[in-house]
């Protein structure tokens, strides 16, 4: 029930093409970012393509699965290439989509962070460093857009809204289901908590404090 | 003699709990920065873990352990943790405590840097390949904290002390000794390289040229 | 022909001494930052050799691997550890020969560029994980160095001459190249093809568009 062969979790699950959506808004989020500091039509296609791909080549490089599942699947990164090359072609115009962006990339981190949990669950790891391999793999894309563009990473920088504390939630939900239930339903329960995290905080109901510093 | 297992050296040395008290040290210094950078409690509990078991997880991608070992034994996130939490709990109030997390620094970077070229001594490296993964245990946690809070990593400007030269020079001695020693007793001779050449530089009398351009 | 065995082609093709050439100019242009930004003399050897033997890293890696051929064979170290001394030693009187520099720079992009997608291919990778594979191994280690050094990779912004792009035609070269051709033929074709579009770019009959906001 729980060995999980490679090629991974998530292509067993019927639930790539999900995670191609979130290869798809990931790429998007980090390209649009590349047109803003006007990297060349280069620098887009890459930018968005490691922002897509980063999440799940530290989760593969994590739990030992080489060559990671990107390199091996062909249609990640060709979802990733639609991305960028969308928001290349669009550029600023896609702003107004902003709304279906970020409903992607939702989708994308919760999926994510579900699949790395569930890759960490299969080496026999105990509940931190399953839930700091789920977080990480369901963050780790969006870290690497920002270090690569210069900026203090956004998941980290006075957040209203919950992101990352969200992935690790989702990790900790596939933690506690998974004696419970199939990989399939326990990725997919994790992947829900993610989401409806994100929706309660978008919503203000749920926030994460920031340590004030005295004279502040 | 030299057949070491995975898990790796330190859990069978002994020496794991001043390797615990080394993540704790590096993670009050990254979780301390990121207070100061007003990261939110997860940014915190984020930067402090990253910082902690960096190092480690440079180690063990190198020499080809996977999972890293903070993934496989759950106290080192644990201790990622507690330090974390203590420096948000108590923020700029520990800087008092500035002289001790020093101490603490040093135990780990010690530590880790024997570690790291133990391990690469393992796989048969030559000197060069054991003193370069040792020196980047030591120090990769701290580099990985910098690049996160968007800045120049602290080892690499104008360090009127010995840091990652210190590393540098523990792996050198733990290649040195390893021939004559047990791996316990090497990786303990390495260790006290390190902490000597940081009390030595600590107190002015070793230190390491800054290239002047010229008109300056 | 195809199955190359662990430690990598590089060292079977003969062209060993090429890729010292690439590691040593990569180690100058890392280390000739790092004595512009004031590294002192530890910063500017970690830097050199980081930024030469990134590259490779990052190849060795994906592609399973480890411990990484830079550890395992000495004389990369070496050369990286050359590069970077002679750097510290002469410092900006080197600057007079940065014609000689980007010759060496774009021998060691195309061969770190040939050398990764033959690595990919090794495992029956699919066409973007070879040539995503080749690009990353060729421009790694200068992302490493300008993250490094806090500044935004210079492959990615506003680069008026093709890098990157060249490297992932030299990936691509490789691809379509090996069903005819030994390993060796198909990797001196693929650096061939780096060499001819960075020439063809230097004097200006190709470039890359950049994405012009609406406004500029």
């Amino acid at each position: 029930m729980h060995e999980l062969a490679v090629p991974p979790v998530t292509l067993q699950t019927g639930l790539h093409w999900l995670d191609l959506l979130g290869v798809l808004a990931f790429s998007l989020s980090g390209a649009l970012l590349a047109v803003r500091k006007k990297f060349d039509l280069f620098g887009v296609l890459v930018l968005g393509c490691v922002t897509a791909v980063g999440g799940g080549a530290i989760r593969d490089t994590l739990t030992g699965q080489t060559p990671p599942l990107f390199l091996r699947d062909e249609t990640y990164l060709w979802a990733a290439l639609l991305g960028a090359g969308l928001a290349f072609a669009f550029g600023e115009r896609l702003a107004r989509f902003e709304r279906a962006l970020s409903v992607f990339d939702t989708g994308g981190l919760a999926l994510f962070a579900a699949s790395g949990a569930l890759g960490a669950l299969n080496f026999g790891l105990g509940p931190l460093g399953v839930i700091f391999a789920g977080m990480l793999s369901g963050v780790g894309g969006g870290i690497i857009r920002d270090l690569i563009a210069n900026e203090v990473p956004e998941v980290m920088y006075r957040r209203e809204q919950l992101y990352a504390t969200a992935a690790a939630a989702g990790a900790a939900a596939v933690y506690l289901l998974h004696p419970y239930l199939t990989p399939f339903q326990a990725q997919l329960g994790g992947a829900l908590v993610v989401i409806l995290l994100r929706w309660l905080s978008r919503r203000g109901w749920v926030r994460l404090p920031v340590r004030r510093l005295p004279g502040e």
